[in-house]
């Protein structure tokens, strides 16, 4: 199977099915129908057979989906069969907290260390990983393959960050910094901009309000 | 000028314009061209026009936009224009890490309060704000204005957490548990899913790499 012919709409729905399923596979459902696994996501069954098909034959008519074998593959597809190792770079509060949340590592993405330049920062340990000094970046890189790096740094370093990250040779960036990173073409990004999610919500607020709900 | 018209893209797209014309703003920039915006947000022209225009004439052909002027308008258009005040339930990682986030309150999001169970963490104070027994969330929301309640509780209690809050009179609700949450059409969601976006980036790498990059 090609997964360049997915297209982006159905990929943001992935982790979706994969949770969704992950949850029925906890509670012992072997089988599915599309028409059930659609009322429990409140999407319409057709859009469930559209985004599943894309992955060739998992659901047979009338007899609906193997649970299991739909997880497994879609966790194939999304590359959460093999475990990935992650840095945080910036151990203030919201790198503490990945840190300490432990959904992370049940997904399989294990974090190796945090990394920072506040001196009281460093040597200190959350949740058993250790927060390093920048300057031991490139000897931490050269010794551990790392897939992905958190950047959880204030805005203004943030730029600065990401490409000494490139530069040593990481694929993968997970940016909550509130600026934008211009990373060449081979790197992977995911952006979580907190703060504009924020104003999102705000505005739906002032929407709903406007709507006289 | 009525709201409804505009876009669900459109909105998408508004924080970060919000966002770069306030750096604008902040490095005494007072017009710039629809040409010189896109080369920086790295959007095309023509769209930064169309989705201005959603908003009325703010440009003028060959003299650009004001700067303070747009910054105010689409600040308005957000709701950014009054304070909102904002609960946060669930005092753990995540919640601490937000009662101790600069940003929120520099965009006008005022934490009032943390809430949680535990007893370890009631009467805490982070940044200042304390943390506050769930008994206690009627009583504080009778007596406090509260716009917007961010749910950083895990994901089995959160259904039932975000059912409080509408009951107690929430408009809107920031949910980071890792569930999908049902609530009345008259309450604005919005979800971060921390896990969610990091499988999507752990697709982007495997698809970049098979892409042989």
């Amino acid at each position: 199977m090609n997964n360049g012919e997915i297209s982006t709409a159905v990929i943001k729905r992935l982790p979706r099915y994969y949770r969704y399923l992950g949850e029925l596979l906890n509670n012992g459902v072997v089988r599915i129908s599309s028409k059930e696994l659609s009322e429990r996501m409140g999407v319409t069954a057709s859009q469930i057979r559209q985004d599943l098909n894309n992955f060739g034959g998992f659901g047979q008519q009338g007899y609906g989906y193997n649970v299991d074998y739909l997880h497994g593959e879609i966790g194939r597809i999304l590359g959460l069969d093999e475990k990935k190792s992650m840095i945080i770079v910036g151990a203030g509060h919201l790198g503490q907290a990945f840190a300490k949340y432990s959904d992370f590592v049940k997904r399989g993405f294990v974090i190796k260390a945090l990394f920072d330049i506040d001196k009281d920062l460093i040597g200190r340990t959350f949740n058993g990983i250790k927060v390093l000094s920048m300057d031991d970046l490139k000897a931490f890189l050269e010794e551990t393959q790392v897939d992905i790096a958190a950047i959880t740094v204030p805005k203004d370093p943030a730029p600065k960050v990401a490409n000494e990250l490139v530069k040593l040779g990481i694929k993968a960036i997970w940016n909550f910094a509130p600026t934008d990173l211009s990373l060449p073409r081979e790197v992977a990004l995911e952006n979580v901009h907190l703060t504009e999610s924020l104003m999102r919500l705000s505005y739906k607020l002032k929407a709903k309000e406007s709507e006289g709900l």
